[in-house]
């Protein structure tokens, strides 16, 4: 079994686990109770691979074991039990942007596996990595992610293309996840520490 | 057959025109055409069985056979016909409870009867009972239930993990569903009569 | 093969367009970035479908062809690259109900297709023509279509209902097809032409 193939149920525990943290500090920020922080949890953390399983036809990624909804559940308590000044704001977007990129990259190379052609599993990538975002969002009524000029999506979607890119150019599986992982990384880390953000239309 | 058998169609459909009715009504109250009762009354009667059927890869209810949906069309059409101010509010409440409860049994039954794992399965009650209401808040634009402290998705939570947990310590499937009913009810019964809610994040 | 059967891929593809541009005006009235319009493109062009292959257990009909995405994607960049005014909203808003009629008459029909009963399959055209724009509209933020008393959704009903009625006469598909196309656009067109709403709920 190659390293990547090793490495990404790893990774995806950590990415399920951070979308669930920043579910449930949405949670927080607007002062809910447990449940609350649960459900918001849920949604953030298993939203987008769920809908990715649903469209490219595979089973439900969490419906046949149990540690996805736990490691969900464990993190809206961990959240409920801390004080919320100890989530530094800006460490949370650079964990969010592993989880980003780290989905993104992981959401693409799924879909292929399943036999989806390239554009279709790029945008795979997308979805898993940003509808758990959005979900988060429409429940608890702010302004979408996707509505934002910060650059985003098109982080999410530079990982996943760059990944389903590289695959088309021979180059190796375990090397095409790291790359893709760096640049989608990279440009959300860009985006979080210069506040770079795409123009607006104005015409 | 045994009699849980021959009453979960009866409880099912008793549970469906139950939420229809309640997304009728929130239609009535924003004062919108019959198609918009409809509309609302299928979104919140379907919508959360629909989910559930989805998420654990079984063919969704209603697709092939009439009955649900014209008990949702039928919901409209009555809610419609009729003054708002027959509906008691506190009434409503209850019945909405009982749909709650019902909704929750009948979700993690049929869960567990497609071989998904009791974690999961709990889940898919909570998923069934909650939605149908999530999706009316989302159309008609209100704060979804799952924001409000009042015991409501913790009401479902606790019929679908009872019922769960029942089956797993080996008592008979019709006291199982019959036990964890009353629970989701009584809970939810508790929280509409006395306010009962949960207590906020402040930290 | 049928006249019908050979226009269908066309008028499938015509109407993806109309309604991806349709979410990248959207997007363009609340000034945003080219990834938002993509999005919007996306969700709106194949929202509605995606819903509808899902609950007919169809593969959803994007993910192993490359051409709906493609033409969402180019729909966002055409609408990117030219001044708003160029759009009168008027035409927007014809070309929108012919999208309408179309997706209704289509969606009905590939449900009947995959043996679902009339009632369903009726219901699915509505959704395959209507969820798009509602996705677009939660994304927006905006007060849903189907909360307008204006003639929308029942323009869609009504080519889905007399598609599936028609064809239940025995009418030929192609003309069953044709006609319920005409009755949904001139119902909605008459909508536009003369504000036609239904009456709301006053009771």
């Amino acid at each position: 079994m190659e390293a990547s193939a090793m490495a990404m149920p790893w990774l995806d525990m950590a990415a399920t686990a951070l979308f669930a943290v920043s579910g449930a500090l949405a949670a927080a920020q607007m002062r809910k109770t447990l449940v609350t922080f649960a459900f918001f949890a849920v949604a953030t953390g298993l939203g987008g691979g769920t809908l990715r399983d649903l469209l490219i036809g595979a089973p439900v990624f969490w419906m046949h074991r149990s540690v996805p909804i736990a490691i969900c559940l464990v993190s809206a308590v961990v959240v409920w039990c801390m004080p919320r000044r100890i989530w530094p704001v800006q460490a949370m977007e650079w964990f969010d942007g592993a989880g980003l990129a780290a989905y993104s990259v992981f959401g693409a190379a799924k879909a292929l596996q399943w036999g989806i052609p390239p554009l279709p599993a790029a945008m795979m990538g997308v979805v898993t990595a940003c509808m758990g975002g959005i979900f988060r969002d429409m429940l608890a009524g702010v302004p979408s992610i996707v509505l934002r000029p910060e650059l985003y999506v098109t982080a999410a979607a530079a990982a996943a293309v760059s990944h389903v890119g590289l695959l088309a150019l021979g180059v190796e599986r375990s090397l095409a996840m790291v790359v893709a992982f760096a640049i989608g990384l990279g440009l959300r880390g860009a985006a979080i520490a210069w506040q770079l953000g795409l123009p607006a239309y104005r015409r």
